[in-house]
């Protein structure tokens, strides 16, 4: 299939905060999603961002039935292990489902791991849903391992109300 | 007892190269630490910086017997949520055994959470041991919560020879 994958822009942010939704829907977890198409372009594509963007793209006569040719993106920032030093986290991957099976998934995968190596990187980070098998399979066929299973690790949050009160001297 | 909280410069970076040895010996892979004194200072001490860190330090007559004033530290970084936007990333947080049980811990990662406050940040994430269970209570009396239990998200990596042939076009 014809498709380019480049560096997002700020035009992009539209199509970022739609799929985004999209992800999201699937994942089961739309309520959660708060992020807008202004918040993408301010924490983006301003100064000190703090994240970047990919997107995969299809010419115009592939173009989905609501007339999207932006199919799929990653966001990406970079990180740092106490271990092993540098490092990039792939915050999201995702391709709308018409679009699958075709290798854009793995492009996409591939340009965050890129860019990654070239910033003098060493790992490449990013969460699964346990229950994601379709995703999981993928990622381990891409030599990828499963840190939670391995080694124990656990994600861990704070916000809301209990963020402000742990930011209490 | 009496400590101070305060950011870290380039001349903390030999203690809290010992003192991320400690923390891996602690959590028993202290043979997957690579990081060095001069990597720490190139990665975290120059323009575009790829972590932060925080300082616990004890007055003199506080020493401990090998001299050791700077006695725990935090990294952070600041990073990214689809979901909820800007967001804080703690990747260690550390107290040396003997000064452990005097608020220090909480204090560090307080200072943390204030900065990514400050910052516009609404997530403060960080992974623990799922056997550490001192430190997952400390951290579930703190508010946070365990996204892989409560929600399945596993952490993923690549790395080494595997991210090589990932970054292959």
């Amino acid at each position: 299939m014809d498709f380019t994958i480049r560096a997002a822009s700020l035009e992009d942010c539209k199509d970022i905060a739609r799929m985004i939704r999209e992800l999201a829907e699937f994942e089961k977890v739309d309520e959660h999603v708060k992020v807008t198409q202004r918040d993408l372009e301010q924490d983006g594509f301003s100064k000190n961002p703090f994240f970047h963007g990919i997107i995969a793209e299809v010419p115009e006569q592939l173009r989905t039935k609501e007339g999207h040719t932006k199919i799929g993106y990653a966001l990406y920032f970079y990180s740092y292990s106490s271990w092993k030093g540098r490092s990039v986290y792939m915050e999201d991957l995702y391709v709308m489902p018409e679009f699958r099976g075709k290798g854009i998934g793995k492009a996409l995968m591939s340009k965050v791991a890129q860019l990654g190596l070239a910033a003098g990187c060493n790992q490449f980070n990013f969460t699964v849903l346990e229950w994601n098998k379709s995703s999981l399979d993928f990622y381990l066929s891409q030599g990828c391992f499963d840190v939670t299973a391995s080694m124990g690790y656990h994600c861990m949050r704070c916000e809301g109300e209990a963020l402000e009160h742990l930011a209490q001297p």
